[in-house]
C-alpha cells in the first residue's frame, strides 16, 4: 500500500482473480500468480476501509507493507478498524526497490518517444519505442523523477543506494488543484482528453506576440516566433482575460506549463549530476501522452540529444510494490 | 525605450522637470541633469503615442534607442506617426549595459535581505541591507535573472560579455495572467497588498497534510510539517475547491509558487555555472517585498549560505537605460 497526497495505490498478489474492491484495477500474470493493481483517492480512505471490511478482505491479513505519508497518517485507523498492522517502509526506498524489481523482471516495461514524420506536417514526438531497461538499469547513476501530487528527484547510484537531490512543489497536485479552480472538470481522464483538443497559444504569450510575427530580429536571434515566452502571459493584455477561452485551452496550457517546468528542473539536475538517463514515473503520467511526449522531446532538445527521458508501464505503482 | 510583453519602460534625460506623460514616473538627480523613468502598459502603446504627439514631446527627436521585442513590433508606427526612428538594440545587451552603468554610478543601488529576529516569533528575512555593488561587479562571473513577463537567466562574464543560459516561461505574465483568471483584481499594486495578508497554506498541500501533523516519521526524516509538498495541492481533496478561499490566499500562494520556482531554476543554474552571486531584476519585483525576501531566503537556504540573491533599486529600467 502506498498512500500519497492525492491517490492511494494498493498492490496485492493472489491466485484467484475476482475481488469486489472499488477503484481502478489492473491484473498482470507474472511470477506464477497474479498481481492486482488498485488505486483510489486518498480522501476516500474511509470508504475503502469500509468496503474491505464488508467483503471480509482483511481476514487472515495481520500485517501489510505500507509507504507514502498516509501510511503514517492512517496507520492507527487500519489497526483499530481492520486489525491490520502497517509495516511502514520509507517512501523513496520503496519507490526505488519497486522500480528495480519491475525493471529486472518485466519485459517491455521501459519505453520512450521518438520523432515521427507526419504527412506533410513536419515532425511529432509520437513514436513509442521500447528501451531495454535491464541493460540500462545496470548503468548507474541515473535520475529518477517521481511526479505525484508533488515532485521528487532522486539520484540513483546502485540497487539500494539513492538520494533525494531535488524536487518541485509544482506537480500533479498543482495541475489538478488549479484545473479544479479554473474549470468545472472533475475527472482526471476527462481533462486529459480535453487537453488533447486544446490550443495553448490562446493563453500563452509567444515570442511572436512580443516581436511581431514577421520580424527580422527573430530570424537574427534564431528564435522561432511560436516559442512560448510566458505561460498564461497572453492574458495580461486582454480586456477580459477569460474571453474566447475554452476549458480545453486551459487544460492544455496548464499541462504544458507544469510538464515543461518539471522537465527543466529534471534536466538541470541531470546536468549537475552528469546522468544521461532520466526516468519519469508517478501517477501524473498515467494516460497522459501529452506530458510523456513533451518530456521526451524537451530532454532531447535541451541536452542536444545527450540525455533521454524514459517511462515505465507501471508508472504509479512502484512505491506500493516496493513496500512488500 | 524598452517595450516588453506587458510593460513599456521609457527613460529620458533633461534639465526641466514637468512633462505631461501618462504612466508611472520617477525622477532621479544624477549626472547634473535628471533622468525620468516612465512606464505604461504595452497594450496602451497607441494612447502613449497619441499623448506624445498631442503634447509635442516628439519635436526635435529624430532617433531613439529602443529595445525589447516591441521595439521591432512598433518601429514602423513610431516612424510614421511621430517621425522617430527606432535605433534597435539587442534586448539582453541593453539590459546588461544599463545595469552595469547604474551599478558603477549610483551609490546605494544594490541590496539584499537578511534574517531579523521578531518579538518572540522566530526569524523573518526582513532586514534590508546595502551591498557594495561596485566591489561586487568587479568580480565575474555572476548570474543575472530578469523577471518580466517571462524569465531570462544570463551568465555575465565581463562588461560586454554575457550569454543567455536559461530561462523560464513561468514569470510575471504567468502570475498576472492566472490572477486575472482566478480573481477580479485588476491592479498589480493591489494584488501585492492582498498577497501580504493571504494564507498560502489554505491552498498548498503541506508535508504535514500528507503525513499527519504529529508524525514521528517526519521527525526521523528531518522534514518540517509546514513545508509545501504541492502548490495548490490541497485543492485536490476538497469537495468544493473554492470553498473558504479568499483572493488574498490565492494571490499569496501563486506569488510564492512562481517566486520559488524562479529561485530554484536560478539556483540550479548558478550551481551549474559555479557563481555565488545572483542578481534578480525586472518589473515583477517592483513593490514586491514578498518575492524579494523569499528569493533572498531560498537562495541562502538551498546553497547553505554559499550564494546570495541581490536586488537593485531601479529593477525594471535597465533595458531602457542600456538602449541609450
Amino acid at each position: 500500500l502506498d498512500v500519497g497526497g492525492t491517490l492511494a495505490k494498493l498492490v496485492y498478489f493472489e491466485q484467484e482473480t475476482d475481488a469486489p474492491v472499488e477503484g481502478h484495477r489492473e491484473r498482470h500474470r507474472e511470477l506464477g500468480g497474479e498481481f492486482h493493481f488498485i488505486q483510489f483517492e486518498t480522501r476516500r480512505m474511509q470508504n475503502a476501509m469500509d468496503l474491505i471490511r464488508a467483503n471480509d478482505l482483511h481476514n487472515h491479513i495481520v500485517e501489510m507493507g505500507a509507504t507514502g505519508g498516509g501510511a503514517h497518517k492512517f496507520a492507527s485507523a487500519w489497526q483499530e478498524e481492520l486489525g491490520i498492522t502497517m509495516h511502514k517502509e520509507e517512501e523513496l526506498e520503496s519507490l526505488v526497490a519497486g522500480m528495480q524489481f519491475v525493471l529486472s523482471t518485466v519485459i517491455g516495461e521501459c519505453y520512450t518517444y521518438r520523432p515521427e514524420e507526419l504527412k506533410g506536417d513536419g515532425w511529432r514526438w509520437s513514436r513509442k519505442v521500447q528501451r531495454d531497461a535491464i541493460t540500462y538499469s545496470s548503468t548507474y547513476p541515473y535520475m529518477l523523477v517521481t511526479i505525484g501530487t508533488g515532485v521528487s528527484i532522486l539520484r540513483v547510484d546502485g540497487p539500494r543506494k539513492h538520494e533525494r537531490v531535488s524536487g518541485s512543489t509544482i506537480g500533479g497536485g498543482t495541475y489538478w488543484g488549479l484545473i479544479r479552480l479554473l474549470t468545472d472538470i472533475d475527472d482526471f481522464e476527462h481533462v486529459m482528453r480535453l487537453a488533447e483538443q486544446g490550443d495553448a497559444t490562446k493563453v500563452d504569450m509567444m515570442v511572436g506576440d512580443i516581436y511581431g510575427n514577421k520580424s527580422d530580429a527573430l530570424e537574427k536571434l534564431g528564435l522561432p516566433s511560436n516559442l512560448v515566452a510566458s505561460s498564461f502571459g497572453k492574458l495580461v493584455a486582454k480586456d477580459d482575460p477569460a474571453n474566447g477561452l475554452k476549458e480545453e485551452d486551459l487544460a492544455r496550457a496548464l499541462l504544458l506549463m507544469v510538464t515543461n517546468n518539471i522537465g527543466q528542473v529534471a534536466y538541470l539536475n541531470a546536468k549537475l549530476h552528469n546522468t544521461p538517463r532520466i526516468y519519469f514515473v508517478g501517477n501524473f503520467l498515467r494516460q497522459n501522452n501529452i506530458s510523456q511526449r513533451r518530456l521526451a522531446y524537451a530532454i532531447d532538445f535541451w541536452s542536444k540529444g545527450e540525455m533521454e527521458a524514459l517511462f515505465l508501464e507501471h508508472e504509479g505503482y512502484f512505491g506500493a510494490l516496493g513496500a512488500f
